[in-house]
């Protein structure tokens, strides 16, 4: 079984990935080889120590140049579940990988957007994050989406093609989805209602609400809420909770970068990752 | 008054004065040019990520070429005092240097060498780090010298000239000190003993305990018992305690890098330096 799993592909996560393979330990990196978005498209680095190509861009490609270095591989993939379990975890993908370690480093970055009313209380009772992994739940239903970045607009176009009605709500340059089933709104959902389950969205437009009746709720965006990733952790607003050790909730599952919390800075996430895999290094010399 | 004094400057205080800078706060770095010995000597370095050029001395190299680009200076000097007063803090530097400033970011390393038995209990009464500081106090006494470094040689021989007699403990390759008041021990002191002031020190040799007579002990050494700098700090073994925002337990005084504890990594000191820099930050501005 792999020591450990790091969810993301971010700074922190590499950081971790470095330090873990410096101590010769098995692992996965789980994300994209273009590694996250927020570095490659930082305009200016200054504070960044030994750094001195200032942009994100150059920074990204002297990671991946040190990641090929040092023969690590990123796994594409995004994980949508970390179940901890007796001894060790289970991670899945959306895209319908399944692996285990004995540990996790959570390294995904802190969610975008700011929360809907309701969007975390109708977690799984018609709120998802994944297309693929509930959009047949909604088959000829009627559902809305909320796609929050250019990159997801094919996930929504999936769902809009299983549903008999998508109201979307595109919160991105260039929509390029319509037809169909498809309603396009063009204002951001204040609240999502509902009973036991989800049956309802609203939102205002001058001065007016409006109240759309509908039967599931998916949410497209980078960085997903912790907890709707990793079950059982415990959080702190939209951040894992974790001790100077990194250490979650969760015995053996670790978090480092954005998802634990302010400053959202390169210098931070690097530190804390490479604390976090001591931390997994010295919980594995335990076992 | 300057809105904050960085005590060292191995990684820990360059990351922290980058991201000061970043924030415009006026500051002073106080240590040496050269770095931190720390840093140039390190063989190999594989972990630290956007570095590639895996010396240490090509670490030093590229941070001392971004701090002439960013415009920051380090003043020489070694704090031996960090007084929290009201609303502000007093540093002292063994030199004599003096200077005031809002806030304080601690990021001095960690001590070098096994504590002495009685080290602690005696600071302050016959035991000292600082020749310039204390050295008169011993004039025509007998002291003792623990000298861990070649670079502290030359404080042993000012403090061997005050006194009438000096046992010199010597742990450095080229050891150059010798005649005048000097009798050179090659064992490492065990212990340090006295009443309500230092009166003796103890070593061991070939099975027998010689206890010699002393009025003080010095020891010059790299990297001192954090207590020993900034006055009422919390401290955890030889660590300083902070909380995850890198605060201490005085208000406006915060620490990164290896004086908080381990891991020992610059990555994990870069990204603690960040997170005390925006800390600083952020207590200024809320004053």
């Amino acid at each position: 079984m792999l020591d450990c799993i790091i969810v993301g592909s971010g700074v922190a996560a590499i950081s971790a990935a470095l330090t873990l393979k410096a101590n010769s330990k098995s692992f996965l990196i789980i994300g994209t080889k273009t590694l996250s978005e927020k570095i490659s498209k930082a305009e200016e680095i200054h504070n960044y120590p030994a750094f001195l190509g200032v942009s994100g861009k150059a920074f990204a490609e002297i990671l991946q140049n040190q990641l090929e270095s040092e023969e690590i591989t990123i796994t594409e993939g995004r994980v949508n579940g970390v179940y901890s379990m007796k001894e060790k975890f289970a991670v899945t993908t959306q895209e319908g990988g399944m692996y285990e370690s004995k540990t996790v480093i959570l390294a995904c970055g802190v969610e975008t957007g700011k929360r809907i009313k309701g969007e975390q209380e109708f977690l799984g009772r018609g709120v998802s994050y994944c297309a693929t992994c509930d959009g047949a739940l909604y088959k000829n239903k009627t559902i809305a989406v909320i796609c929050l970045a250019k990159k997801f607009e094919h996930e929504a176009k999936y769902l809009s093609e299983l549903a008999g009605k998508t109201y979307l709500f595109p919160f991105y340059k260039g929509v390029d989805l319509s037809g169909g089933t498809i309603e396009k709104i063009l204002k951001m959902p204040s609240e999502i209602v509902g009973g036991r389950r989800v049956n309802g969205i609203v939102y205002e437009q001058k001065g007016e609400t409006t109240r759309l009746n509908v039967d599931g709720v998916f949410i497209l965006k980078e960085g997903l809420p912790p907890e709707s990733i990793a079950f059982g952790v415990e959080t702190d607003g939209v951040s894992v909770k974790v001790d100077r050790e990194m250490k979650t909730n969760l015995s053996g599952c670790f978090a480092c970068g954005d998802i634990t919390g302010r400053p959202y800075q390169y210098a931070k996430a690097v530190g804390e990752g490479n604390v976090a895999a001591h931390s997994v290094v010295e919980y594995l010399n335990e076992k």
